[in-house]
């Protein structure tokens, strides 16, 4: 059997040569590593495991390539490309661990009312008399795009004695959701959601999903975590419905245009949170198995884990 | 059988009146119904439901005793008195929900460095760049007084990929804890704790378990959360130990003095979090459903449930 050529291409190219070199199947070679497109060869690449953004520059002139690896969960810059003639896999199952912490940190602390605690302790005086704070015991969380990260957040919102909602295109029912809306009952669901988590991947059809009538239909007291991507939300209706009460808070992490500019409102919006895109990031050791296990998938002929539908999306 | 009369008093006696008048067990007779003990006579008292800050006042005079049921899981006031000849029963199991709230919440809003992203986002400039931030995964939540409202917090604490260590008097293993320290221990405990929650009750035994030498044995990157009584925690060794670098941060429920007054340090101090007695509150129906279970053991001849030793305190 030839040796097939892997192509490494990321910002942490380092840190995943040092994890897969010695740990790839026999028959793969680790061919080329760069932290940027200007050191590739493209033609050379059977094999390759790279940043999305990177490989998007590259892909048209990947003439050989069999297999690509993304090191991301978005993977839309590869979508609005030509090429197609290639296996794509993704990334799935390792956000749910951060997923589960960012997501739960900001529920408890609406709930808490940890910044009301705050501001009392800062008055002059009466600082003992206590704020408001609710409970999420009893509350509906409610999942825009019920998929496997979805899964990760299920076990603790039933510890916490929550109620948990889903939305998926068909509305198939799913174990652990007291009930899974179709994306035509969508308001229906805004309206059930004391918390509206979105997990919604960048999609034509996921193009805010989240417009001015979903935000004018959630509870005034509802919170919005956007921890999905930036363009399943319309910014100007978020910004109306928030200054207009129909929903206390939003933090966002995901932004249709990343870095979000110093001058976008959100960053003065005194109930918008923004995390700078850092709910769940990659991790390369987690990301290095997956690869790992899709090479010995590839190298015994076997179906590859997280095989990305181009139709689609995801 | 004759009729046993029974007294409420308490700050929510209306509601409490409400939740049990109907419910009591054949020959139980509501006798006696007040918020303030100037309406009561003690020696009518056989039975007594109360807050006991109030039942404290009357103790002493209640001739008729047989048992009281406590509505608070704090009952220094009544372990000062001599008298001793009545069945004492206290609340437990009702905290467990809403101390897993408050105890997560703080630990993810020190791990997610809420605040430190507030900041960022108030900045003037380079509002994308992103501040530090933990993960709850991996690190050691430290239980101080590992008891049934500490095994509330296991299951979470697993979900979020935590050790948790226990500290109890005799220091025997229990399941769910990585290890129970004891007593004597409690130093070589202190330098485990990325997150140090006191649930210790106040007796003797307990008074400034918190002292210098504690403190300074935790991690410099460590938060204490007291939600178990003010009197195990030396209030002037906590601000030395956090101006002097040897904990992060504290978020202090409970204080020996309640409420805390206006001028007291930790009110001004900017990494000390005053939550006014909150973190978990008795609520009504959850303690009479804990009388009504007793009452029909009393009046079967049964061991009650949560019964209190007055040597030990709890």
């Amino acid at each position: 059997m030839a040796t097939i050529a892997v192509t490494l291409l990321s910002r942490d190219a380092a840190e995943y040569e040092t994890l897969i070199k010695d740990a790839m199947p026999h028959g793969f070679r680790l061919d080329q590593v760069a932290t940027s497109v200007e050191m590739i060869f493209p033609d050379r690449i059977e094999v390759l495991l790279a940043d999305p953004h990177l490989a998007a520059c590259i892909l048209p002139q990947c003439h050989k390539l069999l297999w690509y690896q993304s090191t991301w969960a978005g993977n839309a810059p590869l979508m609005h490309l030509a090429k197609r003639d290639y296996l794509l896999t993704g990334v799935k199952g390792v956000f749910g661990d951060a997923m589960r912490e960012f997501v739960f940190a900001y529920l408890l602390y609406f709930a808490r009312n940890i910044k009301g605690f705050e501001t009392q302790q800062a008055r002059p005086q009466h600082k003992w008399q206590r704020p408001l704070w609710s409970r999420l015991k009893g509350k509906t969380l409610a999942i825009l795009g019920a998929g496997s990260i979805a899964r990760a957040l299920l076990p603790t919102a039933r510890e916490f004695g929550m109620q948990v909602i889903g939305l998926t295109r068909a509305g198939h029912a799913q174990d652990g959701y007291t009930r899974i809306y179709s994306a035509q009952e969508r308001l229906s669901f805004a309206m059930q959601a004391d918390y509206l988590v979105n997990l919604l991947p960048q999609t034509p059809l996921t193009e805010r999903v989240i417009d001015r009538d979903f935000l004018n239909a959630m509870p005034p007291s509802s919170v919005l975590i956007n921890v999905g991507r930036g363009q399943v939300l319309d910014d100007d209706a978020l910004i109306s419905a928030l200054d207009s009460g129909h929903l206390h808070a939003a933090v966002l992490d995901v932004f249709r245009d990343e870095p979000l500019p110093d001058a976008h409102p959100f960053w003065r919006h005194e109930r918008v949170y923004v995390t700078q895109h850092t709910a769940a990031i990659s991790q390369p050791p987690d990301i290095a198995a997956i690869f790992l296990d899709n090479a010995r998938r590839f190298a015994n002929g076997q179906p590859l884990q997280y095989q990305i539908d181009f139709e689609r999306g995801y």
